[in-house]
């Protein structure tokens, strides 16, 4: 009885379909994934979802290293004349600061920033690191937590007060070396968001709008979730000579005479993991993409009176075959074997492998996928891993797959404004060609409610621009855009 | 020219033997460690010394997962109120405490606190997490920053304002599970300590006066240091249920009866990173043991006119089957042999590779030891691999072995005050007799300048007290304690 009230308790009840937003906010608690506190913007992160942040971290990690990028840790304070020396960088961000005024029992002399990003005290260290070539190119990065107090309404994950990322500061001899970066760097994000978390990303340029404050130009990596919003999931700027100049960063070249290096910063953040929770998932709750799990297979047995032991025995050994998965068996007696199914839907775990005495005397087990919850006998002979690797493979493709086709279908072609708006209505995602400039970029804003995601690359490579009519001026157009509206 | 005016500005200028906390200030900087800025007690944690600490990371991170710890991340701001709810832990952290009071531009309702540890608000979401047996165990642990704003005079790594630690925060059914875990924990640290870092640590008991503030008991693992000051280098604590109670943690028990769980709380922090540079280390700079070092070897080789291609390739050849170690060739050509050796012994790294075209010749190459500088031809033959392995091994353990060595005999086992006195001026540590007493304890303190640093297990077990008399009070003996001056 107490277990009917509790499956239903952890059931989702509404349709993501249908309703996306609210289904979201139900998979975070049911699915054990965060946790509200009493400072509104401020969540825990459980180890449900932190868990998929350690994949990201270890799987990033890995590759900047690999690029000669070296982690520090930089102080968490600010003193606030920092933050005056880049003009657009205060400008942005100073009205989302939150502030340190005492220490210790007393009132501080200065008062201290929470780092909303680090550019500002990384680049006054950098003043004094880099003095010479031989000291470029210079590439560090630090995994930690940052503070932006925004007043938007808060989204778990999406966008929170306190978030981790990774923030990566790099300085050059020379520009080209810091483009190349700049790209380098946003290939990297895909491969985690795409390869890893199977979450389908567009990559592209910010506009002279949205780019990020102290930039010269900001390359970013674009999702677009099934509640009709964007989300910009990763960001790689090129901050040309601005904060090197701010900061009074120089060195002596290999000509002996006094230069600037110029310089990138780049970041990927638990936002990140709002899009990998929504984008995922259906009405039974969160899915994991195998890549991207911990535990990839639970095991349950089946356990009938008289036949416990050897179902036990035989769900054990299974586990230990299929140990590189992270397979777990669920034996807790507690629970009926379909509360536990219930369970592991819920939580997203890949795939389920159940096995009762009949299986055992027929050597098979059943095998449930959570993305398409199909069940399949699969023999347990020499095959069986090989079998089992094979479906953890589809599936993670099938995840890809399935999502790339969700945005697709959501991504309009539009060259008229009057029908942009009514699909911007609709929580279309607009792709549009465009004479970028600023305030018509803020008028389509005021009147929609639509934003520009990015600039991608992928479309103003292959579509041509010759002789097309910007969609809302129609004057001649100079990109194309995705507009959405955004979170 | 300019090399040589560097190799002096580069070079450690005191000795460790006759000033070691002067020789750790040097070596802090010169070996690019930490960085000091404008904010008092808040370093940057530069590469060198951060891939210690992501060393330490990886190596506990693994072992608790073992013991089923997840990982998650809690807020670094907590709400006042939340810490006025146990009253010894407040009384302890309160007056170290920085506060946030404006964000966004305007003041916060509520002034939050940065975390200085996270019990109150982990035991405040444990509250609503722990409602059945089922539920537990419960074992999180997460890596974060955390602030405490102290008045003592800042020792970068030993005292920081802001540090980097990891928090384990668990609760069990049973008092016994609760005890079991505390001491597998702290044999964790050692494991860490000792065989990753080669820091020597003694385990022991904290005094009632020493012990965590809201703990019933405080295990420890304590360094002592070359400087004459004990450090306390990681802490597991048994909380009993004195957080369940101040959070009011209840859960409905196999006896279907309402209970309180049994909890610990346990930590590592940088601090670690402090002793261990001034543990090791002579006075040409750091030595970083083996197995945490990134970079074991260091290949320089020796480049004469005509000979440079084969050299090189058979460097980069070397580095190859060296890969493992992290081996790295320096081949900067703007800088001389000479220069390189200095800067990688004052760096640390373990083992040197030179190798010129007489070497070539020869088939062999030449090794230096970091520990001993000791110069040694090595065959370039089948048992190339193995001997380096070898070396390596016998580096580690040597430098584990000449810093207990250098521990024991800076400690003396002392029953009289007089002598106790005299040895604790002089940098010494006392293990001695004790009757234990807050009183006196905080009277000797007075007197002395020395704390209590632990009540080791391994002297309580090994040496009887039998009709021993307290060193300071001539009454009977309950304990043996360690004394010395502290960090």
């Amino acid at each position: 009885m107490g277990e009917e009230k509790n499956k239903q308790e952890l059931a989702i009840t509404v349709s993501k379909e249908k309703s996306a937003a609210e289904w979201y906010t139900q998979v975070l608690q049911k699915a054990d994934l965060i946790e509200y506190t009493e400072v509104s913007g401020c969540i825990i992160f459980k180890p449900n979802i932190f868990q998929i942040w350690e994949k990201v971290q270890s799987s990033f990690d890995q590759k900047i290293k690999k690029l000669g990028v070296r982690n520090a840790y930089f102080p968490l304070f600010i003193p606030e004349k920092f933050f005056v020396k880049e003009g657009e960088h205060v400008e942005d961000f100073a009205p989302e600061v939150a502030w340190v005024t005492h220490g210790g029992g007393s009132e501080l002399n200065e008062k201290l920033a929470i780092r909303p990003t680090s550019e500002t005290i990384i680049n006054d260290a950098y003043a004094k690191w880099i003095q010479s070539y031989r000291d470029l190119p210079l590439k560090m990065n630090q995994w930690c937590n940052v503070v932006r107090w925004e007043f938007k309404h808060p989204t778990p994950l999406l966008r929170n007060r306190e978030f981790l990322w990774q923030e990566g500061h790099t300085a050059f001899e020379t520009q080209e070396e810091a483009h190349k970066e700049v790209l380098e760097i946003l290939e990297k994000y895909r491969e985690v968001a795409e390869e890893v978390l199977a979450v389908p990303v567009d990559l592209g340029m910010k506009t002279e709008k949205e780019k990020f404050a102290g930039a010269e130009y900001t390359t970013t990596m674009e999702s677009f979730l099934p509640d009709g919003k964007a989300l910009q999931s990763a960001t790689s700027h090129h901050l040309g000579q601005k904060f090197a100049k701010a900061f009074d960063i120089e060195y002596i070249g290999r000509d002996q005479k006094k230069h600037k290096p110029y310089q990138n910063s780049w970041g990927i953040s638990t936002r990140m993991l709002g899009a990998f929770v929504m984008i995922h998932g259906d009405d039974k709750g969160l899915i994991v993409p195998p890549r991207a799990a911990e535990n990839q297979i639970v095991i349950v047995p089946l356990l009938f009176k008289g036949k416990e032991k050897a179902v036990e025995e035989e769900a054990f050994a299974i586990k230990e075959k299929l140990s590189e998965y992270g397979a777990f068996v669920d034996d807790r007696k507690e629970y009926s074997p379909g509360f536990k199914y219930n369970e592991w839907e819920l939580k997203g775990i890949p795939l389920r492998i159940e096995i009762g005495p009949k299986d055992l005397e027929n050597n098979r087990v059943m095998v449930v996928r959570r993305d398409t919850l199909e069940k399949e006998e699969v023999a347990a002979d020499d095959k069986f891993e090989e079998n089992i690797e094979e479906m953890l493979e589809n599936i993670q493709n099938n995840l890809y797959e399935r999502a790339r086709e969700k945005i697709d279908n959501d991504t309009y072609e539009v060259y008229d404004y009057q029908e942009f708006k009514k699909l911007i209505d609709e929580g279309k995602r607009c792709l549009v060609p465009w004479k970028e400039d600023k305030e018509t970029e803020e008028k389509i804003k005021e009147e929609t409610g639509a934003k520009t995601s990015c600039k991608p690359f992928k479309e103003n490579r292959e579509k041509s621009l010759e002789g097309v009519k910007c969609f809302f001026t129609g004057e001649e157009a100079d990109t194309w855009v995705y507009f959405a509206k955004s979170h």
